[in-house]
């Protein structure tokens, strides 16, 4: 049993599938679930995903041997405050926040080694497009990486107890710094989820084309941005303001390769495109390699179309 | 049998999964299998997938009542040239191309009314990041859309057999003008596609992250990208220069609003930003609701994670 008493705060899809795990792992003798949306408590509840549900923040936390913050990552400043008053000496508090450096300031701010807590910051690299409790499970985090970003006030105790909670959720865990971890999110993750909602309204506002006809033959590629930009739109609102300067210089990048494609089939530089998109096809080729590719998905699903 | 001969002109993703279904489906009497390409050739052979392959032109479009061009799209006007030297009197001429006013101008320049031939422009929207014979499969059709844009020249007996066979891959059948068509495919597909080659390009090239990082944890949310730019390189250069006024003009809109999303997290304009992403999550929600978001793919998926 690694701890007591877990304290979830706030359970969506990350905080439930998590939930889900600590259960079936037999990683605590007592579950505690705090959200300040009753429906959500409601859904977790009738999942039988802890022992309380509550919106009253001072039961979650209080005696609470680690404290995990899974709301979107605006609310931590709040919600580390308020935390610091009922979190008792020793607490290990962690988050699943998608941005580090923001995030980690924000709660280390009122939850530190003066205040007597242990901070680890964490970050599973895992999700689908849906959120709320009812979309969690426990398979979510399977196979994928999770990010621990220590700073000096984590002791090793705290680093390993959380690094064991990850990897009985059958995760793969990896440490690095906050500020690494930010640039590295915003390449692989964040750049792209904002080029998928940017593509999608473009696409939804073009005045001569039918609403209709769009969704009609989606099935041509825009579909798969959809599915991207049907994510929550609060906790990505949040991610891209605290980790705004890495992404504002990677979207200039990012227009600028944008503009030298234009340019090139604007002057019919065809060997330049074909060139650019044979390297491409090198990168995915490096990605199923390396077994990125969420293999299970896609042999369940060449097995059935293929006759 | 809605055909005696049928010659398939380029044995790649698309000509090899529709040579599946004229043959599952009894469509035609005899199958032939043209490809400039030796190996695809051998791998049609291997798979069974017509009657004679090979790499003289004359003898796949010699007598056949239907010649389905299906190689990258700028080859079509070559191969026009020379199938008119053999094609019989009466013959139907359709195409899978994605472009189709570039396309249809330069197979009718040499197939049409005062040839003898009848030109019906095809263009089934289906296909995965994949490509080469190996990789057809006869389901790669279902439920999918099929969009016929015919001409003055396509007669109605014509345009009722280049439907029958797409409607026998279990296709639904539109029509529309080769213009709207490609408008319609530019935002659709060609737009989508042009970002996903842009973005995977520009995470590649930066110096700051090593290679490897990328690919660690490309699970983020670029993967997704990646398997979108996978893709059949000539294939999309040319989609690309021939549909290129219509593709040239979303790029300017797109780029537009991705700025205006720039100055959006630059000003910590959240509300903005709040607002776009819902309505791209209730587009999302259209899609699903109109049943083209892959339904038997995810159903699999959500089956085995689900516990």
């Amino acid at each position: 049993m690694l701890f007591n008493k877990v304290a979830i705060l706030g359970i969506g899809l990350i905080g439930s599938s998590l939930a889900r795990n600590i259960k079936e792992n037999k990683d605590a003798n007592f579950i505690a679930i705090y959200d300040k949306n009753k429906k959500n408590l409601e859904t977790a509840s009738s999942l039988n995903l802890g022992d309380i549900y509550t919106s009253n923040l001072s039961q979650a936390v209080t005696d609470a041997d680690i404290i995990i913050f899974a709301t979107p990552v605006c609310s931590f400043e709040e919600l580390a405050e308020k935390t610091a008053l009922y979190a008792k000496k020793g607490a290990i508090i962690t988050d699943v926040g998608s941005v580090k450096q923001y995030t980690l300031e924000k709660i280390e701010q009122h939850l530190n080694q003066t205040t007597g807590h242990i901070v680890v910051g964490g970050h599973p690299i895992a999700g689908t497009e849906k959120s709320g409790p009812e979309n969690g499970f426990s398979l979510l985090f399977k196979d994928r990486w999770c990010i621990l970003t220590p700073s000096s006030n984590s002791t090793p105790e705290a680093i390993e107890k959380v690094t064991k909670m990850w990897e009985h959720c059958s995760m793969k865990v990896d440490t690095m710094t906050p500020s690494h971890h930010d640039k590295v999110m915003a390449a692989v993750s964040h750049l792209p989820q904002l080029i998928a909602y940017s593509i999608v309204g473009t696409v939804d506002d073009l005045e001569d084309y039918e609403h209709k006809e769009i969704i009609k033959y989606s099935a041509g590629g825009f579909r798969d941005f959809t599915r991207i930009a049907g994510s929550d739109p609060t906790m990505w609102r949040d991610i891209f303001l605290t980790n705004k300067k890495t992404v504002l210089e990677l979207i200039q990048r990012f227009v600028e390769d944008l503009i030298a494609l234009e340019r090139n089939i604007r002057w019919d530089e065809g060997d330049k495109l074909h060139s650019l998109f044979t390297r491409t096809q090198k990168i995915r080729r490096d990605i199923i390699e390396a077994k990125q590719h969420q293999p299970e998905a896609e042999k369940l699903l060449t097995e059935k179309l293929k006759k």
